[in-house]
């Protein structure tokens, strides 16, 4: 990494990093053809630039993982962490799909999925920059620029789904230099076909998450259907698996050390074009100061679920998601550490900067803007954490999002806040639903206690008064002891808990919600004007980052091509290709991780109690080597790792071999990579995967999936 | 582990552990030629048997640890760690010689050890069995047993020590199937002449102990002094460096991967001869009863010292032990979880008894009378264990120390209890003056409140009256109420806390303690009867496994060799080799450790904070690559692995190459290999040393230690 701070810092340009760092949009690729081929690729790179060719017709997303079509019957397949949410909504006490695993055996036991899920499959990605951009002037105020995008982003995207079927998103890169639409057909009737047993899916759980050596057997299976007549329709016994125009052919063979590999996925978001700045600010105050918060929420939850499991279960998932994000803080500052980063990012910045003050001088005067605003930022941000956390109150929550629903109803619908249209509908009424699942009075305020308590601790110009006055109640001035009083009326006067009562505020309009006594409904409406008054901050500052950041990257684009290399944008949820070979690394002097894992691994880690709780089936096959076909040397690769470059977003993507067949599948990164999300580490950036040989044999050898193997156009081993 | 579990329960030679396992004595080498050759050693190994000749004159004991000398002028080299109460004794807050290291520019400024510091130069290893079995009979208790043996041993030891300036000790091996008489010259006057920052002598601390990847400097450099006319004398300025009969060649050139070693040096103690009973009992009872009770203890002396940094200071070496014997603990706990540690001392003994049965039928009946005796131990274990744990209070250790040494001093030296004779005095004044470093009356008294308490909680049948009725004091019977006015009074009355009083205890007679009215000194006398009773059930044990175990090791022995194997004893801190190669290991699938360790590596680790605070010093010369001739491949070797069969007491050993020259330093072994006390595991036992190269590149560019080099007969590359 010193090695690579120092070209930086020179301005070389470092060839072999090209190899592993890049989430390359597809149009992008043909001009990499050399690299591509250098690494090892059979196919021709400009095949990779048609989405609606092999491979990339075949890839979908799911909205929050990325998936692929592996069977002309529209098998999917996926992570098991990315089915989880099905899975968890099929099970019940008394079949418990997450411990046992399911398997249809026809068609017609395939189990529908939560009513918000869905397959994406992407059909066009179309450049709009010049349309979402028309209008803006110089002269403008960040709000006006904000407004004026978000219009004609809304605008393309209504456009574009008017034919039915289609979901459609307008997409920023580089900070607002360039909007792509992309449309998507949206299949919403999407099944559970297969998925194995958590002591397979989720081998390992949170202890070996983000860590390698890693044995978890981390895929499942959907199935897309569609109406009879081949178009996107509800769920119902009439459809029909979707025929997709082509899916994955599944290699068996897998790879081998020093294999070319690629994966095509839905990346979500990184921060590589971040301004030194921003990255001090992560090191010295966001990464700390988030898990301080997170820690003391986790001790809170803790704290008030202990002895009432039914309470615990309710806030295991938020549990999960605190625990991972503060793995994930400290893997970013541990991953800093190693590293000058504000360093090396100064000197990137310098280089560019002298650059431009002569070539794009544009591209300096931006740079000096995002500082200034930055440096506003800083101000608030300390508060704008608060706020945040207080949506870590179920009860708030859902108050306030039924209150502005009804507000924004009250708009035609093209003018609707993003979120709150008409197409968002059905996921607000699902979260709303979902909160009987996760929702506690007792702990929901403690939760609260401590985020307001927080809040109450700011200085004076930070305060917010209509909460302030809310706090304050009728004891005139906001306190420790007002809060008290006022959480104490609110838990006890409120209906949030009652679902029928969500159901009606979801159903009701303004009026309804005004007049209504509901202390949570109440609180809603108390705070309604300052969520505007925060929500117009963040959208002037939003305006004004859509002026002056495409100035900078436009600069750095520049800069780069004038050196003969290609820049690819922040991840932002959209479709991206990451290229590179299998190859393990060493995380620290005197270690070596080798680039698979095998079956061996999951007997020493077996420990009886989960989560390495092997199931006595897959034991014994390990212990009989009852390996068939998927054995090299005498046992199944598990896992395996390759320099690609993915981030959250990107589980269940295929990864494929140098002819584009599928040989795994990604579902992690490694825990000495995570600060790659702003400065890439060419040494230590890895991607796991589960290898195709542990999808199979388990397939075949313990959970008998041979009809679905049959499917694939794999011949079982192991069938009777 | 489970092939060779496998191979072993099919009574197969397995021929390749050879090289590894063993701890052999010198005079077995010969026998071993062909698997010495095989490993690669290039000298005779008939040279390694004669203890008067290179390189075995040239390797010394230190009591705990083993050192060798490595100039002509008696320079001694050891661990960092074996000389670390030295460098603390002369270590003021002024001049703090652990944090800061020290380096004696001249002879003159070479440090006077602690009184009790020798170096012990073995002269001679004669085997006595027929002399200390002589007399035994089957008829005899086990008391009488053992106290014959025990009379046979002073006898042979008084007759060795009649010349002045030698240390003569029995040692039994194979549980008394042969007795050695070892004599050692025991050098007294030895000085502290060099040793590394402890950011460099202990870099890693506690944290990295037992640990691979491993970066600490373990070495550190003695003298030996003689008087002048050569043999051993007190301390004095008079005195002139000892002139050993040979030193060992240091070899700068260090090894390679896969390079022969072998090692030299004084293993404490190993049970890999123990019945499966043994390790069940292990297994099930001694190391989790000993994590629970050690946990506990940790905690109190936490509690106890917690914001009193004076009391803290006092018990940090406690604390140290404990910690360091809970790590040895759930080591042994975690590798013996891997294999059926059990089952394959059964499948070993079942072989064994089979063949015992018709060649050597009284191997047998030892055997079953061993099993009879564990069995019997078992009742009494949970009280030993608390009696051995009431040790842990200084208060009471010193009172029944001082006592014991009256009673005995009322015998004739030759009768004296091992430990108490004339011998032993000054080591036990040297325990009663540390004792005001190490005792703390809040402290030590919420410790006996815990042991006694634990005690209370036994049955009645394995109470002790003397115990009891101390604890139950005016109050009739014993409860936690009677202990804890017991322990106020105790501590109240007690001035066991001043050393003028305990070395007037310690000068005193049995008639001045008998009529002494000190609380500490009253609980020492009411419970001596049940201390003897104790000793002599004890002793009675061990004098029965003087006829049984032998009885089982002979037919042991004799099995092995009718299979064509030598068989070494268990560790027992007398002079073993063991030799084998540089080589790394797997720890679990998909992890390789490398052999050799760098400098890097120390860059990697260094936080700033104990234990990985590397000096600016070293941090900068690692920074510019002030190497010297010490690099390989640009980068300074710091510590290495190798395949050698080591144990506690072998820390300061040097380790040699093919022909029998310096190249590091064993100072520890590998956690996976912690049950290899028990039972050898090939794959995974190692040695980890401290390379030469990275002591004589610290010495030459980093401390200075020029004069020091060139005495060994290298010369410095960093001198000015």
């Amino acid at each position: 990494m010193r090695s690579l701070a120092l070209a930086m810092a020179l301005g070389l340009c470092v060839s072999n990093v090209w190899a592993v760092e890049g989430m390359w949009q597809p149009h992008q690729l043909p001009a990499l053809e050399s690299q591509l081929r250098k690494a090892g690729i059979a196919v021709d790179p400009k095949e990779l630039k048609d989405l609606t060719q092999y491979p990339m017709n075949a890839i979908v997303g799911l909205g929050f993982c990325t998936a692929s079509f592996v069977s002309p019957m529209g098998l999917v397949v996926t992570n098991h962490h990315c089915a989880y949410g099905t899975i968890q909504f099929n099970s019940t006490a008394e079949k418990n799909l997450l411990r046992d695993g399911f398997l249809a055996k026809t068609l017609g036991e395939e189990l529908a999925g939560e009513p918000t899920l869905r397959v994406f499959v992407t059909e066009s990605i179309t450049e709009v920059t010049d349309k979402v951009r028309a209008n803006l002037t110089d002269t403008m105020t960040g709000r006006e620029r904000f407004d004026s995008i978000d219009k004609k982003q809304k605008a393309l995207v209504a456009e574009c789904e008017a034919t039915k079927g289609y979901r459609c998103d307008v997409y920023v890169f580089h900070g607002g230099a360039t909007y792509f639409l992309i449309r998507q057909m949206e299949i919403r009737d999407v099944r559970l076909v297969y998925a194995p047993a958590e002591a397979i899916g989720k081998f390992g759980g949170d202890i070996d998450n983000w860590m390698w050596p890693r044995h978890t057997g981390d895929f499942a299976y959907y199935r897309a259907y569609v109406g009879p007549d081949g178009k996107p329709a509800d769920f119902n016994e009439a459809n029909v698996p979707y025929r997709p125009k082509s899916h994955l052919k599944v290699q068996p063979a897998g790879l081998k050390d020093g294999d070319f590999t690629m994966i095509a996925g839905y990346p979500g978001r990184t921060n590589r074009y971040r301004l030194s700045d921003e990255v001090g600010d992560a090191i010295s105050w966001s990464y700390p100061t988030q898990i301080q918060r997170y820690k003391d929420i986790l001790a809170i939850i803790d704290r008030e679920t202990r002895n009432r499991p039914e309470a615990a279960i309710k806030y295991a998932s938020s549990v999960a998601g605190l625990n991972n994000g503060l793995k994930n803080f400290e893997g970013n500052l541990d991953g800093f550490a190693k590293i000058d980063a504000v360093g090396i990012k100064q000197a990137e910045e310098k280089a560019i900067l002298e650059w431009a003050k002569t070539n794009q001088p544009a591209g300096a005067a931006g740079y000096d803007a995002l500082k200034a605003m930055i440096e506003e930022a800083r101000a608030r941000r300390d508060r704008d954490l608060l706020f945040g956390l207080m949506a870590q109150s179920g009860a708030l929550t859902a108050a306030q999002t039924v209150y502005r629903l009804a507000v924004e109803r009250q708009k035609p619908d093209a003018e609707r806040e993003v979120g709150f249209q008409a197409r968002d509908e059905i996921r607000i009424e699902g979260r709303l639903r979902q909160l009987d699942r996760r929702f506690d009075p007792q702990t929901d305020r403690a939760l609260l206690t401590y985020v307001m308590g927080e809040y109450l601790k700011l200085p004076a110009e930070r305060r917010v008064p209509e909460l302030d006055r809310w706090i304050a109640g009728e004891d005139g001035a906001p306190s420790a002891e007002s809060l008290a009083k006022r959480l104490e009326k609110l838990y006890a006067g409120t209906k949030v808990g009652d679902l029928e009562q969500r159901l009606k505020w979801f159903k009701g309009d303004r009026a309804a919600l005004d007049a209504e006594q509901d202390p949570a409904i109440a609180y809603a409406r108390a705070v309604f004007p300052a969520s505007m008054r925060l929500e117009d901050e963040r959208k002037t500052l939003a305006g004004n980052e859509t002026r002056h950041r495409p100035a900078w990257m436009a600069a750095r684009i520049a800069y780069a091509k004038s050196q003969g290399r290609e820049i690819y944008p922040d991840a932002n949820n959209s479709l991206r290709v990451t290229f590179g070979n299998v190859i393990g690394y060493s995380p620290r002097d005197g270690v070596s991780y080798a680039p698979f894992t095998y079956v061996n691994g999951i007997v020493e880690k077996h420990t009886g109690k989960d989560p390495f709780d092997a199931t006595q089936r897959q034991m014994k096959a390990i212990a009989d080597k009852r390996f068939g076909p998927y054995a090299v040397d005498g046992r199944v690769p598990v896992n395996f790792l390759a320099d690609l470059d993915i981030t959250g977003g990107n589980s269940g993507s295929p990864m494929l071999n140098a002819r584009a067949e599928l040989v795994g599948l990604a579902f992690d990164g490694n825990y000495e990579a995570i600060s790659s999300g702003w400065i890439f580490n060419e040494e230590l950036t890895r991607t796991i995967g589960v290898d195709v040989r542990y999808m199979l044999w388990v397939m075949d050898a313990i959970d008998g999936a041979h009809r679905l193997l049959e499917e694939m156009g794999i011949k079982p081993a192991f069938a009777e």
